[in-house]
């Protein structure tokens, strides 16, 4: 099978899987989401996942339908039901369905989705050559910490970034700081210093990006959590972004400059070795 | 009947009309909508609604599915077939569904949705004694302009006024500029002027707030469409906000601070009366 949905109790096709034109998730982008991939079968990092969905869901005054226990245990099904060894686990929670208005409708369930399907594996090629990133303006909303589903901003740079043959758009904020990408985390390597834009409400804390700083620590590398601008970026050593399913990407260009020698870094190859060896490790503890 | 849906080609009752849950309205807020009042069973500058759908639209690059006049068509038998005379029009229209992806699908057909419902009216009380707002930050995206679905930030800025007791959010930018309401346009009245925050990707550019100011422009008014601060905007002589449903409102109060008198002004009173008499005007237009 190549997915599964669960959707109101209920596990279906897909494809069968439908909510009301009056979900506040489709009127209102009233809701949050969480991306987790596994690895044989086991999600990755799931707790942080979930620590970050209900910490998204209590920004948003969102209860979690069930408990943690009962949703943990309904990811593991979805998974089992599938028998996908690498799949993308995909849940999404809004404030239900009522008649359309702004308030927070009383007495509402929230709906909530999950869907398992097949990971769509990067080619191996991307991670040798690296990947073209483009810069662009980042338009989106002031609270970017909260993982929720008001993407179009994000939809539409990462539909440029296409557009110009680019892997990725890099986002700048008016004021010249660089934030993040579309759907990931951005690292530089500069005088042996590894940079990353800092938490706060200008990015997604991203799970990978955790992964990759505490690994990056544990290399003894300094580490430097503050934002820099695209003439930073631009003349960096190395180049690299994260997220849950590319994991630790390589750029080798940006808005068609080459950024060091054109190559993949050093540092960052070495963190994505790093960051697969992780994989098993953590199969270990989730078996445990 | 309460209302209908149109969904698919096919009329059908709101509760039965339902959507994918890999439509990207629901996944990534990728799509525009409209809302449009009738009188009488006429929509209200039906033009107007239409003109800047096809604006959203083309600024997400999507397609009006059908023409223009078949949705004008739509719009028409939509409200017949409920027989409603005071009615709401909520039209929607998303970029369809696919599998979860950042990136615009290929060949993918545009959801459209077509609701028409009884419109709720509002208690004569709060045009006599008008309403209370209160002030918060303006954490939306850059491009307000854009009537999107992507409305998680008004959603929250207005229930931060209905915890607080009041009818409306204002929104400030951080650098001091007060830009609209969550669902309305902002309008004070001092030394005889009228000010609004003037179009462009700050805020959405009203039906309602465009003929307010042609018929201030038509009483000889001076108007001065540019941005206020929040200090301003409470030592105003006047206020009042502006939408499809609630027309010509009078605000009485912000943050509690009362607003010239705290009743309802002169001038606002007069472009309400003058508003009221728009409707049979448009009723002639409309059938001629």
């Amino acid at each position: 099978m190549e997915g599964i949905a669960y959707l109101d109790g209920v596990f279906m096709p897909i494809e069968n899987a439908k909510v009301s034109i009056e979900d506040r998730g489709f009127q209102f982008s009233d809701g949050v989401y969480e991306v987790i991939k596994t690895y044989d079968g086991i999600p990755f990092a799931c707790d942080a996942h979930l620590d970050r969905l209900e910490r998204s869901l209590r920004l948003l005054d969102l209860p979690l339908p069930g408990n943690r226990r009962e949703l943990e245990g309904l990811i593991d099904e979805a998974i089992r039901r599938t028998g996908l060894q690498d799949a993308v686990v995909y849940i999404q929670i809004t404030r239900g369905h009522a008649p359309r208005k702004h308030d927070f409708p009383d007495n509402v369930k929230p709906t909530m989705v999950l869907t398992v399907r097949r990971a769509r594996p990067m080619p191996e090629k991307l991670y040798e050559d690296g990947v073209s990133v483009i810069i662009t303006r980042d338009e989106r909303w002031l609270r970017c910490d909260i993982k929720s589903i008001c993407l179009l901003p994000n939809v539409l740079a990462k539909e440029k970034a296409n557009r110009a043959g680019a892997f990725e758009a890099i986002l700048v904020r008016d004021d010249g700081r660089v934030t993040e990408g579309t759907t990931c985390n951005v690292f530089i390597v500069k005088s042996g210093k590894l940079h990353t834009a800092p938490e706060g409400n200008w990015i997604l804390s991203g799970v990978t990006r955790a992964v990759v700083l505490r690994l990056a620590r544990r290399e003894g590398m300094t580490i430097v959590e503050d934002f820099f601008s695209p003439q930073v970026l631009m003349s960096a050593d190395e180049v690299f972004i994260t997220n849950t399913s590319i994991e630790v990407m390589p750029v080798v260009t940006v808005d068609g400059q080459p950024i060091g020698n054109g190559i993949p870094g050093e540092v960052t190859r070495h963190l994505a070795k790093l960051f697969k060896e992780e994989v098993p490790l953590h199969k270990q503890q989730a078996g445990s």
